[in-house]
């Protein structure tokens, strides 16, 4: 008999149940600690308590996207019960399993190098990032939809950024006919950004362009729009700041000045979270196999 | 002295501010009637009570996007009075006076004829129809993203009808990464619907395909999407009617199946209402000159 | 035994190898008069003198591209003999065959008139004249990056006429990151340009915007580039006219003015015979058996 | 006074006539060495002899793209003196002093090193790759077009490597309507692809989808198209390689399989000269301000 993968889920939201479809499609054994509110007609799909869990027999274990919290308390959406990370029994674990989470705080990265076992945050891989850019940048275009009085077509919007992110913005933007411009650093992002027949202008010139701006989308996680560049915006701009807390934007000083601000956190998984999941899933897979091949 | 255009505005929503400042920008008089609860700071524009007005003098009459119900009533937005269509004085305008309206019933255009004056049913023009389809299609994106979990990017929409409408959902869904099919009848539109890199299938063999769709777009006003399609189609789909009363979807029946449906109307006014405006408003001044010229 | 269509192909050139091959790959029987240079392993296909032809079994007769000459004769290219399209027995055949050629002249149209049979000019119809926008627009583009200096990316395009040929050439234009204009007449046809985030301008203002542009396209059959827009364009400047003869530009004073111009004609079948072809296998394909059904 | 950058251009082709007029319309003063057969009518240009050249005033010394040959000869296009680089006087340009080159060989980098100064490889900048990659697919295109019989639209074209060139590559063909995968590794490069709504395959299953493909175009530098891929390929399809010499094809084995095969190198000289000068030219004033802005 095939040597199947075995993997522990602890916890997590609903973009969980695709990536639980997607392991036990490929069958692969699942055990799910916190998922009783919900039953499962697949026969590599089993719930079960932490306590009960063989621990020597768990390839990998998949915590919530965001991991712990600084006591060790893991989120869940579908018990009751309050669960914690088994942190002591880490060390039960076969030598080449791998901990998956989203993000990791210090207390997650210290149980798992405490256990001497491998920690995998997914959300900081470049594929997940990038997959992640498109249901983020679909949210955004349903705020900017949403939020301003004319049409995206015709707009003149400005994106902060040419990461992962920033990237598919600017292809989604123009893609709907927005005048679209990318403030940028870098010069072969300059020469990219051309090349995708986008106009781009340097970060430290913001300030030049921003007047006739209708909305400014920023991606970098650091004090970008600050007091100069929003003394220079039409109080009827909109501004969508992507980048995580605190964000690039002096929201004080847009508030004081009347310029419309939202600070937009977690989109994929509250726009599409079938599709957030499937991105998750994916990826899991494909290292999971990728571990087993090494194995 | 220039003799200038006058126009009499009677009625309207918030699209008509941006009307209001395009006319006056271009130079043109414009009288407002039901408009006091705004103020305007432009010599060209100033209040009127119907009765002050001096039809003699009018080359042009505005009515709101709706025109008049079936009793000569308008409908107003920026004041308190009732306002009614003054049927009676139209004919006391210079033969060359034309009515505008976005689109007529029986009333005014019988009041029309009788005053014979020529009237122009904005609404039903080729270039208005696809320039609002331009808000219609992102109000429609907006819906597909926010009533679904999945992202647009990968999805199967299909979208049925290539008329004004569908051309615009087709590019802009094709823009984002769907996977779009266009359901048509006439071989120049499945050419065309080729050239444009997007699938497409004869209307009758909708059926066919539907079970697989994520979205169906609905642009055809008359019944399309009837029990045989339902039927075949997954519970999870979601179905977006566009087509005016009473749009082509057999609601009730969608409902009983369990299959969620949205019969969107009016969208170019509700989301982006300074645009649709600004279409108004173009296409109204262009009118303008040219009867001007004429004359 | 199910009663197959016969088709009849006299003479035509490397683009009806791709229609030869889609009609017995759909059970059509096929005979070919002018290709005895070539030999077909499908024994839906036969080789026939027209001599012996029993024209009261032929269900459709598919001429060249081009027809017919002023005399009857028509243009072969796999046989060493003279051919003549056997006007006599026309008669002959069935009242419901069909006549289809590319394009029509008086003799061509006599003789179909004479013998009562319906004649179809597949070349005028919509959909091929689409479909054949595609290799004409790659053709085209092709010519422009072969005959200037600078890349599309980032040229100043001007398409003139905006009918099946000019969407898509813009399309293919802005799609490669040229910037482009189109020059048009109606109100419809500006608010489309428009919808696909492209510049526009009125066929009677060309003057005013050719002195910036790097490549002039034509699409219009009747003089459009005239003395006067020559003498503002730019002497590197390159006027390549898709126009039937005459074309729409006056080629003796651009050649005066030192403007290069190609007058660039019957582009589908040079480029790409092979997609031509298909094009109008699968046109011709769609009306048999149309034609079939309504018998 | 302003004190003027100096730079000195030694040889080069009809690419540096965009470089010499961008560099002087920005106010820089310019010196050649192997132009005399043009004539230039701006003061910041002048003619000189190698031997004339003050070295302790020039700034910057800009070599031909192909830098020199094993023995220092430079290639020159608008002289009939042979020149050599003045290697030993390289000493006597101020410390700030930069080469520039487009690639360098060992000669070229021995002569920078034992005078001390920054020799600049523009060629394998990113910025310059990246705008290159534009003619470079452009020319590919055309290429693609000339040589098939069916249109880009709808064609099946495999794309090997997603690097700057690559990307590009992807971009052009797909919007064009071809219908285009991506031979790719890295797990990033995967998320990217699929966001530009691409199919992408592993490079090391080319294999696998190699028939169908009508194109097959590479970028990557070292042998991929393989004997074992070759024999995969149906003996219409094209390969178009783009890698440096000796390419990534092995091209023997194509031919003898009758396989057409394409070495393209050195693209955006000789398709858009022009534009190929504009980019070098661009990127050499950027650097030059950067330095001067330094000193």
């Amino acid at each position: 008999m095939k040597n199947r993968l075995k993997v522990l889920i602890i916890g997590g939201d609903n973009r969980y149940l695709e990536v639980i479809d997607k392991l036990a499609a490929n069958e692969i054994r699942v055990f799910l600690a916190g998922f009783e509110q919900l039953s499962f007609e697949n026969s590599f799909i089993s719930h079960r308590e932490i306590i009960e869990v063989d621990f020597s027999k768990i390839d990998a274990i998949l915590l919530p996207v965001a991991g712990t919290d600084s006591e060790g308390n893991i989120e869940t959406t579908y018990t009751d019960k309050q669960l914690k990370l088994p942190k002591q029994r880490l060390h039960e674990t076969p030598e080449h399993c791998v901990i998956y989470t989203g993000i990791a705080n210090d207390y997650l990265e210290n149980a798992a190098k405490t256990a001497n076992r491998k920690l995998i945050r997914l959300f900081t891989r470049d594929d997940i990032a990038i997959y992640n850019s498109i249901p983020t940048a679909e949210a955004t275009l349903k705020l900017a939809i949403e939020e301003t009085d004319v049409t995206i077509h015709g707009s003149n919007i400005i994106i902060i950024g040419f990461g992962r992110i920033g990237i598919t913005l600017a292809r989604v933007f123009a893609a709907l006919g927005a005048n679209v411009t990318v403030a940028a650093r870098k010069s072969a992002h300059f020469a990219r950004i051309n090349e995708m027949g986008i106009n781009s202008i340097a970060t430290e010139k913001i300030d030049k362009v921003i007047s006739g701006m209708d909305i400014c989308i920023n991606t970098v996680p650091h004090l970008i729009i600050d007091t100069n560049i929003i003394d220079n915006m039409e109080a009827s701009s909109l501004i969508i700041d992507l980048a995580s807390k605190p964000g690039g934007t002096d929201f004080d000083y847009a508030e004081k000045k009347g310029v419309k601000t939202i600070h937009a956190l977690g989109l994929p998984g509250k726009t599409a979270p079938r599709t957030a999941g499937e991105i998750i899933g994916g990826v899991l897979l494909e290292l999971l196999e990728d571990s087993m091949q090494r194995t």
